[in-house]
């Protein structure tokens, strides 16, 4: 089993670092082959724009999916884009790593998916959801929260995760991934923004690497997230259970 | 009244182009001032990272808001951040434009958030929601899709707005602003992309550039979202409502 981590913090010495370090750890311990993509490491660039294209489809006008369709088939995708997309292809298990930043995942994961997600390559309009290019591979979502366990869920001040996520999620069921529920991780404050005093919050907070360590463990008997598929849909898309 | 246009795409002569200067030009018409910051064009930089700042909090660990405190209060936030914020605070009105990139609006604009809605400055843990700095103003957003709008709603294909804008429209809740409900341009593709013929492409987004203008003439006679408010969570933040 070769896993892929993504991982998406700026700093190494944080708590998300220290969750990568123990996911990789924890899968190497059972045989499985790790990588990871440390995207401020890399210094990968979240944005979307001409000068990614060497050999541009339309270069009057730059519309982002026909110039990644177009070096799809070309073959002249940026290093950085072929490089993502090749470790993505020997994943069997794809975990993103990241904290909660206005409700959903930094601008540099953002945009990882903006670039990665390559239209008429990685997607179509008929290799998508559960005909997708990455179907029979598993994805999940690891996050940090500054806020306690109490401030989420429905109307609750922090939101609800299955709200939070949705985006990040179905866009991962949109690439066929088979997308396991999150694992959270609650109240990781940065330095000064703590709740509680140093010694507990390593307590609790190593109590909570050992549960990601167990949760890694215990993957094959975690059932991925129930999105709508082809067959919820008519022709123009519409739900049909509804 | 003042009103600030977030503009978030990489090609000038896009759609939501068209919809930006129908927004500037509507606005002005009937004596509103206008600005916009062309994230693409001022070459922003959405990525929170430590060369943003210049007198570290704490230069052995980079932690985003800690530094994001500091900088506020020694006023020594970046130039870009800086002049972001007052636009923010001259605006009655703030408009996000952008292309709905994998569920979400793309990296330059979450990364726009990450870096401009600033800790210990623009919120506290006191100075939120209905207590946010931006209290008393109005934002909106403006969004366009690849897919046509009958593919949009609970369980369809392509997903529900309410859901699927969530994490962005209550950021801006959080941040204290009024959210009035998004207005979404369906079905408009980029170059290559087209489901229809140029004319019928034409006709069709040239009345939406046009239902734009009249949703913009009309903006005082709508509602904002019902996003939930401190009045509705106990001390520890979970909903009473629930």
């Amino acid at each position: 089993m070769h896993a892929h981590i993504v991982h998406a913090h700026p700093e190494p010495t944080s708590y998300n670092g220290a969750l990568t370090r123990a996911a990789r750890e924890s899968l190497s311990d059972r045989g499985c082959s790790v990588t990871v993509s440390d995207l401020h490491q890399m210094d990968f660039d979240p944005v979307e724009r001409e000068v990614h294209y060497a050999e541009r489809f339309d270069g009057n006008a730059f519309a982002a999916l026909a110039e990644q369709r177009h070096a799809w088939e070309k073959g002249t995708l940026s290093k950085e884009v072929q490089d993502e997309i090749g470790k993505l292809q020997r994943a069997d298990l794809v975990i993103l790593q990241f904290p909660l930043w206005w409700h959903g995942p930094p601008a540099i994961l953002k945009g990882w998916m903006d670039r990665v997600f390559v239209n008429g390559g990685l997607y179509t309009s008929r290799m998508r959801y559960d005909t997708g290019y990455f179907r029979g591979k598993r994805a999940l979502i690891s996050v940090t929260t500054g806020a306690p366990r109490d401030a989420f869920g429905p109307g609750s001040r922090g939101g609800d995760f299955d709200t939070m996520l949705w985006p990040l999620q179905y866009s991962l069921h949109y690439m066929g991934f088979s997308v396991l529920p999150p694992f959270v991780s609650y109240g990781v404050q940065g330095h000064g923004y703590r709740y509680e005093d140093e010694e507990s919050l390593r307590r609790r907070l190593g109590q909570n690497l050992s549960d990601w360590r167990s949760h890694l463990s215990a993957l094959e008997c975690v059932t991925p997230i129930g999105f709508p598929v082809w067959e919820d849909w008519d022709d123009k898309g519409r739900s049909i259970r509804s």
